[in-house]
């Protein structure tokens, strides 16, 4: 098989199904999730089979347990995804409203629709859930998709791209709204990233070295974030309380997520106070605190203490392991973060509100937070109901990315036969 | 001098400029602009003067007449250049403004912030007027911008650099604010478009060969247009007074813009009706009229009419020619659309609702019109105040992209001492 054509096939029949998913009223994107939902539940024993087959082949191969982990299908995972399928159902449809409609001094009506991107192509690791999640964002926000998920996925994709195919042609919608690539082959990957006359945007979700190989090659505009070196910086006006609970939830709650913190900021003047307890918090869960010149004098006697080094600043670890500074204030705290953030997540605790403010409007991250664990940053957290990914980039959608940021804004004018002076 | 490490300068300084930017209120910002309109006012008599130097010597190279025009810089101009900058001063700020606040059942508030992009960077051609247009727009919207204009203007956007720099440092802004690039080595545009770590967009505004050749190799996204192929649409159910006026409006009330129609499409039912009576307006213009065989029998005897090839329907003619088709009606005028489009602007003439409702919803371009003129596609027209470009993507800025373009969003989280459970 010649792996770009039949990529180049897909996309025309996803380029095709757009048109007609961007015509679909709401009841219709609804009801092909309904059936979608439905049909998964149906056939749940299926989709067990067709997971034991991957989930087999992939201990034959030597998966990480990890990863093992992700491929995983359970009951309780299937009822998941029927779940989050049946919350989109509820979700409001972005499409279509007009917004900023205002009469010009030349008689026109102006305002701006909102309106589907076109097609999205997705590109993730082996976890059979974020094939529905993904399906059902981009056919309730009226987009064609392609789905390339990890190979060892591969017999649970296939049948779940069956469901969802019964579901969009139940509902009267074409079958190539949503395709699934059915190839194992690499190339079909190269292809998808560079095929932007089929293809209106990508959206990457993976490791970093995933995203970082996919950035070197795509010409189509990538929906992505890298890595999420993510800072608090605990003021020394900060609520000690506050300061305690957030920076341990913000390390301890999940290690291997991008919103975890990576790094703490401790003012000078409460250093001294909010460390040592901080570290009877760490050594509860046995995190390792890579610290500099100051912390380390500080926290002696920890037992998992180490001298950071410079790398340790821009280091992702997604591990039980931190790095701690001691800064003189807020700019301090701010120039740091400027240096060596990826730009996903940062918090200040602080009472002060002039400080706040500043760090609000000054940081320049997807998400800026007062008081609050970094952990927040997350679609379901911010309210959009569910999140295709998070962005750490500045144009178009930033942070966590939900239905909206499938869309786009055309203008619309309402005349009456104005003509230009 | 090394022409990269010398752009690569320039980005450093803009980087650092920008935090500045980003930090600086309203007033502050207001002030650098009307600073910079009062130096333009004073010093009318040494632009203009440099702007004699640059004729001079683009004359001595045999400029093209209509790019002389351009690079021209009258008195009156010069006092076009002074009000835009004030009508930007009068403008909304853009930063700061915090919506779609909400409490979420963590208790945390989540909220989205308006803030810069960062570092702008804008490739034109010899027009001084971009040079404080593109400057204007970048301070008000709290951004540093780096200006590469057409080798032909380097004297005059030099004596302009200068009154610019003079606003910012009297506001108390960083001078590298606005960086003019002052080389005319075409390097530096090759290096400008591909820093992505200094620069965070490129606008690049010229003809379709100097955006191609942009994209080709730009590593910094863009915002931009290719070209404007543009149609409007006579349904059998217009009004023919309106439609009448819209396309002879659309046609030739100018011939080089982006929004000018190109092609014509008319429903079969009003062909004849509508045809005849448009080419006597045409006549009076001496438009040349390349059309099919439907449309060039019913044009018969019109002393400008040419028989239309395939390669008409995707030519942008910035010229007084224009292509006419003949189709069966609504689907058929959307489908020629959707497959030549350069998805601009494009409009309808019709008295039918349903139709026009279709038709608004179902076109896929940054600007959908019912009954009116394409030459209103514009950034003055549709009151953003004024444009730094038009785009033709969907991602970030679709349309006529005023001082909102030039922003970003990012999400801003207030917490009491939250954490995630």
């Amino acid at each position: 098989m010649d792996i770009t054509a039949h990529m180049h096939q897909l996309g025309q029949q996803a380029r095709a199904a757009a048109r007609a998913m961007a015509r679909a009223d709401t009841a219709t994107r609804n009801r092909a999730l309904s059936l979608i939902a439905d049909a998964i539940e149906r056939d749940a024993d299926l989709l067990r089979a067709a997971n034991a087959r991957d989930l087999e082949a992939a201990q034959a191969a030597g998966l990480a347990p990890a990863l093992m982990d992700r491929l995983a299908l359970s009951s309780a995972a299937i009822a998941t995804m029927v779940a989050g399928l049946r919350q989109i159902v509820a979700l409001p449809d972005p499409v279509g409203e007009i917004s900023n409609m205002k009469v010009r001094p030349s008689g026109i009506q102006v305002g701006q629709m909102r309106v589907p991107l076109g097609v999205i192509g997705i590109i993730y690791e082996a976890r059979p859930n974020v094939t529905v999640d993904a399906a059902g964002l981009c056919i309730k926000s009226g987009n064609a998709a392609i789905l390339r998920g990890g190979s060892e996925a591969i017999h649970c994709n296939r049948a779940l791209a069956t469901l969802v195919a019964e579901g969009l042609v139940g509902a009267g919608l074409p079958q190539a709204a949503v395709q699934v690539v059915d190839t194992v082959d690499r190339a079909a990957v190269g292809a998808l990233i560079t095929m932007p006359q089929y293809v209106d945007v990508i959206v990457p979700r993976g490791g970093k070295g995933l995203i970082a190989r996919l950035m070197a090659e795509a010409t189509v505009p990538m929906i992505k974030h890298l890595d999420g070196i993510c800072h608090v910086y605990i003021d020394d006006k900060a609520d000690i309380d506050k300061a305690l609970a957030i920076a341990f939830n913000a390390k301890c709650h999940r290690y291997g997520t991008c919103n975890t913190m990576e790094t703490l900021l401790v003012a000078r003047g409460i250093a001294p106070t909010v460390l040592p307890r901080l570290a009877e918090l760490y050594a509860t869960k046995d995190v390792e605190l890579r610290a500099d010149p100051e912390a380390f004098a500080i926290l002696a006697g920890y037992p998992h203490l180490v001298a950071a080094t410079e790398e340790d600043w821009s280091t992702e670890y997604l591990a039980p392991i931190l790095a701690i500074k001691v800064v003189a204030g807020i700019d301090e705290a701010m120039d740091h973060i400027d240096a060596y953030s990826s730009k996903h997540t940062e918090s200040i605790i602080t009472e002060d509100h002039s400080g706040a403010m500043r760090f609000l409007r000054e940081v320049d991250s997807a998400s800026v937070m007062i008081n609050a664990s970094t952990r927040f940053a997350d679609g379901f957290e911010y309210g959009l109901g569910a999140e295709i990914g998070i962005s750490n980039d500045k144009l178009h959608a930033r942070g966590p990315v939900g239905l909206e940021g499938l869309t786009s804004l055309k203008y619309v004018v309402f005349g009456h036969g104005e003509v230009r002076n």
